[in-house]
């Protein structure tokens, strides 16, 4: 789906995140193994949508609760990353993006959720100050919302990366 | 590590659910792709341990959060089966395990997990009923406390699994 924000074309913020902090199994564009969730603006929404795998179960048939934490983990980070950016006059594509970690994660499992239709993750920010950002979230497939999140995330510490 | 379960040997929940239940990517037996998480008795606290992939880091030398949520969650699951047994004077090994889904998760990320380590998660039962189960859970790396989690677990509802 193209962005429907009149801001201009929608980049993924993680495409931006600096390439010593882009290895996160959730969302690193460098982790061949993980599942490389991209989150775009669609207006004052954050969305990001992934596919599960089959192996992604949990009963048959349904998505084990695991992947819905992760992808509302994820989320919440790029989200708040893409909030911050614009707090300070930028948008996603403006060069680097802030590092977000998370704080805490609360996961409402409403529904099962079924396993096969794409998924859609939707966030909005409730709360940002210089340091933290706090965004409530929605998973549905197929148009039904199966989940609730809310995501408290902060800022990288600085000194978190090793460096080599 | 042996159990310290003076009631017997301590058999990990996880192996006595159903066939047609033992699917989940977090801590399903049948699943070959998955984490396959084993929760067992410590005197009247539920242990699991794990230890990470390489692959399954956050910001390089740590754990991404969904990970431990994942771990959080399928623990809690688990120990709620095995809470159910107790309540129903039965021990596991005893039959068939219940199966719980998850009605909610929350997770505070207390400090950055370090990946390395076996990681251990320990819960204890703070409220029961014929049908709920909640628990209250920490998550350690090398001893020391890294999260902390709270699963409200919920028997699996009739009906959920497809009959072939």
């Amino acid at each position: 789906m193209a962005t429907t924000d009149p801001k201009g074309p929608s980049l993924a913020v993680q495409d931006f995140y600096p390439e010593d902090v882009a290895h996160c199994y959730g969302c690193g564009r460098l982790n061949e193994h993980g599942l490389q969730l991209k989150t775009v603006w669609e207006g004052n929404d954050t969305v990001s949508r992934f596919t599960p795998r089959p192996y992604h179960t949990a009963i048959p048939g349904y998505i084990y609760g695991g992947l819905i934490a992760s992808l509302l983990d994820c989320h919440g980070t790029g989200g708040a990353a893409a909030a911050m950016l614009r707090r300070e006059g930028r948008e996603v594509g403006d060069g680097e993006a802030p590092r977000f970690v998370t704080a805490s994660l609360l996961v409402e499992f409403l529904k099962p959720t079924p396993l096969g239709p794409e998924l859609e993750v939707r966030g909005r920010v409730v709360e940002i100050t210089d340091r933290k950002v706090v965004l409530e979230e929605t998973l549905s497939a197929g148009g039904v919302v199966t989940a609730r999140g809310r995501v408290v995330a902060v800022r990288m510490p600085e000194g978190m990366v090793r460096k080599p």
